[in-house]
C-alpha cells in the first residue's frame, strides 16, 4: 500500500487540488489591484520604449490595448476568474490575443515580482488615501458635535465609574484629535512607501538599462526602491506598513464604538442612534439593536488578524518564496475591513442624539469632590490632606452646578478651555496631503 | 454644513453602505454552513412536534421540504447568493414559498444564536474529522518511509550545524509520532465539542419545554451545552478550540515544510519532490520550484490569523453581541487551509525521493565525535573531561562506518532502536475514533 | 573606520553585551524549573546506575546531594543568580564541587536539551494541575451562587440591550458550566503531554541502551515521547499547548469581569464587590474603584501574547535552534498570569453582593415581549406574525410577574429549568482526576 | 462551605495574594522609567510656580530634592524596590520624608494617569532614538560591506534555489537600504510622539490654569496633547505605535540572520561569523554554533509579542481603566528586546568574512539562463519563446564569466549599478535627527 487517500485513478484529482491548492484565491485577489497593475504595465512599456527594446509605435499598440482591458475590465466585460492564473497571466494572454508575439513582450526585463509590488503598492496608496480623507471627515464630524455642545455636561469615567465633570464637547473633541493623529500615522506610511519598486525583476534586477527613475516618475513616486534585494524582502513589510497605519483609525474606532455601545443601554441612555445604524431582532419584537456599531467595534479585528497573518510568512531568508504569496490576501481584507467601517463613520456621527438633561443629571454631586480638593490644594493645603478633607465633608457639594463646573475646568484641553481651534489647525495642517 | 461625505442625495448609497457592511460576507460563509443548517433544522422541527407544537404531518411536510432543498443546493440548482440575507433566511424563504405560513412556524422556540450556534458546531465536527483522518494518513506515509529508509544514514542537525549521525527512518519517524499526537488533540477537542447548543435560543431558553435532549441525540451529540448563557458565550470559543486543534499538525507541517524546502536546495541536495509537487519560474527557465511546499510552510500563517482574528473580538460582556458575526469567517478560512493543506500531503510524502549517497556522504567523520566522547564517558570517565578528550583528537574517527554508528544508537527511539512499532500502536490507537 | 560604535578599547564591553543578549533572563526563568530539574537529574542519574554508568554508590551520593541541593535552594540558601549561565550549570557546579569528577558524570547520555524539556513539562504538569483545581473551585463558587439565587430575576441582555427576563441562577450558572468546561480542556492537554522526553540527548538519542522506560515511570509519566527528533521538535509546542489550556479560563474570566465591571458602574449598580478586591483612587477622594476586576479583564492579554510570542519563534527546520530558548519565558509568563488570577478569584465570586431589588426593577415590561410572542406562536400562529402581534400590543405586558416568568422558561437550562444538578456532576466527572 | 480554598485563617494570605496580583510587577518595571519621571516631576513643579501655586522658593526646594533623588538612584543608594507600590509612589514618599508636607503638594494639579504617560512617553522617546541611532550603524557596516565585495559573485536565490547572478555587493547593500527604511520609520513614529501628555491629569483636566505650553517646551515637546480623553486613550496606542517601528529593523534583522544562519552551514559555507559570536556545543565537541544569530533570529518574536499583548487590553470604553497598566511590561519587553539586538550588531557585520571562492563556486552555470533570454528578447524575440529557447540550449552557458555577468546587470540597483551612493545619500538624509 502506497499511495495514500488519492489513489491511483485519482491522480488527475489530485492535481487538481495542487493547482487549487498553489493558485488559492489568487485571480479573485488580483481583480482589487487589476486595473493598478495595467497602469503600471503601460509605464513599463514606455520605459522598455525609451531604451529601445520596444518600437515606439509597439509601445503605442500595447498601451491602448491596454487601456481597452482596462475600459473592458471597469465596465465588467472582462472578468476577472478562475480561468486565469492570475491578473498578470490574463493581462498576458489578453496582449497576445490581440497583438500577437509583441504581447509576450510586454514581460521583457520585469517578473512578476516587481510586477505584484507595484500594483500591490499603488492599491495601498489609493487604500490609504482614501481612509484618511475618511478620517479627516470623521474627525470634522467628532469636532462640529464638540462644537455644538461644548459646554453640555456629562460624567467623566474612570474605572467606568463616575469620576469628575466632563463634557460632550471633550469627548468629542477627543476623538477628532485622536483620529487627526491617526491621519499624520497615515500620511507617514504614505511617504515611507513612496518608492518604486518596478525594474527589479525577481530581486535581482537584470542586464538591462531599464529606465527605473522614468518609470517610477511617471508612476508619481518620489523616488526608487533602489536596490532588488531590498525591495523583494519589502514584500509583506510593506503590507504590514499600511496595516499598521489603518489599524490606529480603526483602534480608535473601537473605543468610540464601546463609548456608544454603553451609552446607549437603557442604563445609561445618554445617545441614541441614527435610525438607519440600528436593527430589530428575529426573535424578540422589542427590541432596536445597535449592530451596526458592534461591527464597527469588532472590524479592528481583520486587520489584527491581518496583521498577524502576514508577520507569521515572514520568517524567512532573504530573497522571493512562495510564502510571499499569502502576504496579498491579509493586506486587501484589511484595508476593506478599516476602509468599508471608516466610510460609514462620518453620518453616524452627524446624527447622533444626545440627551443632554439625563447626562446631566449624571453628573452627581460627589462627582465635584476632586475639585473642591484642588480648590482647598491651591490654597497652600498639601494635596494629600486635602483629599482627606474632601473625602470626610462632601456635603458641600451638592450646591455645585455641573456647567459653572465645566467652565472652572480651565487647565488647556480641559472643559473650559477645550481648544478646539488648535485641535482644528493640527486637523488642517495632517489633512492637506489629502486634498 | 454637516452632512459628511454622503450628500442628501446619497442617502440610498449610504444605506447600501452600511447594508454591506453589516452584512459582510455572511451569505457567502453561510455556503460552507447551509446544509448543516439544513440538518439541524430538522431535527428541531422533529423535536416541536415530540412537544406538541407541530402536528405530525406538519412535521413530516417541512422536513421532506428541507431534504428538498438540501439536494436542490447540493445539485447547485438552489444558489445562496447575496438575494438573501444569510443561510437562515433563505430556509425560511424557501419553507414560506413552499408551504406558505407553516413555513414560518420552523422558528418557534429558537433564535439565530442556536441555530448558528449548532450548524457552526456540525461545521466543524465535519471538518475536523477530516482534517484528522488525513494527519493519520500523512504519519502513515511518514512511518512508511520510515521503514523504506530505516538505516540510511543522514547528517542530524542541531543550529543547523552537522551534529550527530542520524538516518532517514529517525526523521521520518519523528514525523509519523509527530502527526500522530495531533490526531490525538484534534479527538479531544471533538469530545470538547461533543455538546448540542440547539434549544437554548438568544441566550436564555425559552418557555416552552423543548426536548432538547432528544434533539441532541438525533444529532448525534454526546451532551447538552445546558446552560443557554454559557452556550452563548461558547460562540467564538468553540471556533478556538477547533483553530487551535488544527494549529498544531500546520505548525508541523510548517516545520517538515522547511525541511523539505532546505534539503531541496542545490546546497543539500538530499531530495527531490515529486514532478507534480514543482513548478517552473516565470522568468527563469532554469528553475524547478518547490512552490507546494513553500505555500504548505506558509499556510499555518492563515490558522495564526484566524485564531488572533477571533481572540481579537471576544473582549466582551456575556450574552450576544453582534460582534460575534464576526467569528465565522475566520474560522471557516481556518480549517479550509488546514484541510487543503494536509490532504495534499500524503502522496507529497510517499513520492519523496532521497539521495541517499548523498545524505551518507553529508555524515562527516567529526559527526561521530559526540559517540566517541560517549563512549569514553561509559568507561567512567567524567563526560566533560571525556568532550575535552575528543575535541583534542579527532583523528580516529575518519574510520567509523556511519550505518554501524546507526546501527549503535541504541537509547530507545534513537537511529538504532526506532521503535517504529510502538509509534504505529500509538497511532492506531489515536486514529481508532476516525475509523 | 570600521568598529562601528564599539571601539577597540570597548571590546570587553561588546563580549558583555553579547553575553547578555545570549544569556537573556535565562537563569531567572529557571529559578521556576529548578526543582523539577533536580527531580528529573535524580531519575536520569538511578537510570544510569540501572544500566551499569554508575555504580550503586555513585547513584546514591549523587541522588543525596540533589537532595541537598533541592533544599537548600527551598530555604533560599542556594540562589540561583546570574553568578550561573543557567539552572543546569548550577546543578553541575554545586555536584562537581561536592563530589568531584563523579559530578561532572551527571550529564552522561544526555543533553540540555531533553534536561530543559523534561523539565518544563514537569512544570507544566504542575501548574496546569494547580490552575484546573483553582477552575474547578471558581466553578463551584459560581454554583452555589447560582443555587443562593436561583430565581432573582435579572435583565437577559442582548446587544447589551435588555432583550428577555433572566436571573442570577442563569448568570452564575453559566459561569459554573463554562469553567467546568475549561478544567476538561486542561486535563485533555494533561494527558497529551503526558509522556516523558528524558532520554532523547539532541535530539537524536545517543549510543548507550538508556533505560527510558524505566525514567519515564519513575517520574510518573503515561508513556514515552520516543522519537528523539519528535521530541525535539515538541518544544515550543508542548508550551502552546499548555498556554491554549490556559487561554479558556482566562477568557472566560475577561468575561465575567466585563460583567462584574459594567455591573458595577453607578448606571447598573447590580453589584456589589467584596471590599477587598476595591482600591481608591490617588486623585478623585470620591471614587471605590473595581481595579482587581479590571487587571482580571485583561489579564488574558498575558496569555495570548505568550501564546503568539512562541508562535512566532517556531518557525524552523527541524533539530534543536538556539531560537527555541526564547520559548521558556513566554511560557512561564503565561501560565503564571492564570495561576494568579484564577487562584483569588474564588473568594471575589462567594463575596459578591447582589441588589436583587435593583435587578428585578431593571427587568422591564417589554420583555416579556418574546415570551408573550412564543405564547401566541404556540397556539399555532407562525412565530413571524405572532412576533408583528406583539410588537404592535406591548400594553398587557406590564402585569407580568418577573419570577413567574423565570418559572415557566421551562426549555432545559433555561431559567425555570437550570439543571444546576446536571452541571455539577459534569464538573464532578471532570474534576476527578485532580482529586 | 462557601470560602474557596482559602479558609478564614488565610484572609492575610488573600490580602497579600491580591496585592500582590494588583501590584503585578509594576514597581520593577518602574526602574526603567524612574529617571524620566523625575525629569517630569521637575518640570510640572517649575510649571506650578509659573501659575502661583508653588512659590519659587518652594519649587526650587523640591526640583533639588528631585535632583538628588535623582543621583542616588543612578549610584544605586536608592533602590526602586517592592517597598514601594510604584515609582510615583516612592517619588512622592522620598519629597514627604525631605521636605514635609511641600514634599505632598507635587502632586497638585496631575495625576499617575499623566503622570505616567509623560514618563513612558520620554522612555520611548530614548529608547526609539537609540534604536535608531544603532539602526543607522547598521546600515553603514551594511554599506561598507557592500563596497569592499562589490563584484564578488554569489548565487540569488528565490525559492532557496540558484537563480540569477548576485554579488555579495548586492546582498549587503540591500540590508543597508533596509536598515535605513527602519530608520525613516522610527523618525516618522517620533514626531507623531513628540506631543506633550502632562496636565491632562485623569483625562479630564483640572480646574487649574496649568501652564501646559511651558512645560512641554521645558520637556522638548513639538506640541500638547491638547485633549485630556485623547490623552488618556492614547495609553497604550503611543506604546503600539513605537512596537511598530522597532518592528522592522527587528525582522529585517531576522531576515539577515536567516540568510547568515543558512551560509554558515556545512553545506552553503559561505561565510564565517567573528568568534565571539559563536559558542561550543554543551554535549558535541565538534560543534561551533551560531547561537547569537539564532537569538537575533528569534527575538523578533518578543517585539510580536508585546504587540499582541498590548493590542488585545485596549478593547475598551474611552477613560481611564486599570487594565492600561498592562501596557507597559510589554512596551519595555519590547524595546529593550530590539535595543539589545541591534546594538550588537554592527561588529558582527564589521567582522563577517566571506568565503569569496565559494561562493563564485555556486553561481553554477544554468544561472546565466535568464541572462541569455532576455538578451535574446532584447533582440526582439518575445520574451516567452527567448525562454523556451533557452531552456532547451543551456549548453553555451558554460564559458560565461561571473564577474562580467555581475557588470551586465545595469538596471538601476542591480550589480552592475548598485547605485550605494544613493542608498548613503537617503541614509545620510534620514539619519539626520538622530544626529
Amino acid at each position: 500500500m502506497s499511495n495514500f487517500l488519492w489513489g491511483a485513478q485519482g491522480t488527475e484529482d489530485l492535481d487538481r487540488a495542487i493547482l487549487a491548492f498553489t493558485a488559492g484565491e489568487d485571480v479573485v485577489l488580483d481583480r482589487e489591484l487589476f486595473v493598478y497593475d495595467l497602469t503600471a504595465t503601460a509605464a513599463h512599456v514606455r520605459g522598455l520604449s525609451r531604451i529601445g527594446i520596444l518600437e515606439e509605435a509597439e509601445s503605442k499598440r500595447l498601451c491602448e490595448l491596454l487601456e481597452t482591458l482596462r475600459q473592458a475590465f471597469e465596465r465588467g466585460e472582462f472578468v476577472l476568474d478562475e480561468g486565469f492564473e492570475d491578473g498578470h497571466s490574463a493581462i498576458e494572454a489578453f496582449l497576445t490575443e490581440h497583438a500577437g508575439p509583441l504581447g509576450e513582450r510586454v514581460h521583457t526585463g520585469r517578473s512578476r515580482n516587481d510586477q505584484v509590488a507595484v500594483a500591490a503598492r499603488l492599491y495601498m496608496r489609493d487604500r490609504l488615501g482614501a481612509i484618511a480623507r475618511d478620517c479627516v471627515a470623521v474627525a470634522r464630524a467628532c469636532l462640529e458635535q464638540a462644537r455644538r455642545h461644548e459646554f453640555a455636561p456629562m460624567p467623566g469615567y474612570t474605572h467606568l465609574q463616575r469620576a469628575v465633570p466632563s463634557s460632550v464637547g471633550l469627548w468629542m473633541g477627543g476623538f477628532a484629535e485622536s483620529f487627526g493623529e491617526d491621519v499624520a500615522f497615515i500620511a507617514a506610511v504614505l511617504e515611507l512607501l513612496d518608492a518604486c519598486p518596478l525594474g527589479t525583476a525577481a530581486g535581482y534586477g537584470v542586464n538591462l538599462p531599464l529606465d527605473r527613475d522614468g518609470v517610477a516618475a511617471e508612476l508619481d513616486f518620489a523616488r526608487l526602491q533602489v536596490n532588488p534585494l531590498a525591495t523583494q524582502n519589502a514584500r509583506g513589510k510593506s503590507e504590514l506598513m499600511a496595516l499598521q497605519a489603518v489599524y490606529h483609525p480603526m483602534q480608535d474606532l473601537r473605543r468610540l464604538a464601546w463609548d456608544l455601545s454603553l451609552y446607549t443601554t437603557a442604563e445609561f441612555a445618554f445617545v441614541r442612534l441614527p435610525a438607519r445604524y440600528t436593527t430589530g431582532s428575529s426573535i424578540m419584537p422589542n427590541k432596536s439593536n445597535p449592530d451596526v456599531v458592534e461591527l464597527m467595534r469588532a472590524r479592528v479585528a481583520t486587520v489584527e488578524g491581518a496583521l498577524h497573518e502576514i508577520q507569521s510568512v515572514l520568517s524567512l531568508p532573504s530573497g522571493y518564496q512562495r510564502d510571499l504569496q499569502l502576504t496579498k490576501g491579509p493586506m486587501i481584507r484589511g484595508l476593506q475591513a478599516a476602509a468599508t467601517s471608516m466610510a460609514i463613520l462620518p453620518p453616524l456621527l452627524d446624527g447622533l442624539e444626545f440627551d443632554t438633561g439625563r447626562m446631566r443629571d449624571a453628573v452627581s454631586p460627589d462627582m465635584f469632590a476632586t475639585d473642591l480638593a484642588l480648590e482647598i490644594a491651591a490654597s497652600g493645603v498639601p494635596f494629600r490632606e486635602a483629599y482627606r478633607t474632601v473625602k470626610e465633608e462632601r456635603a458641600s457639594l451638592a450646591d455645585r452646578d455641573a456647567v459653572e463646573s465645566l467652565r472652572q475646568r480651565t487647565s488647556p484641553g480641559a472643559a473650559g478651555a477645550l481648544r478646539l481651534d488648535e485641535i482644528e489647525a493640527r486637523l488642517d495642517a495632517v489633512a492637506a496631503p489629502f486634498g
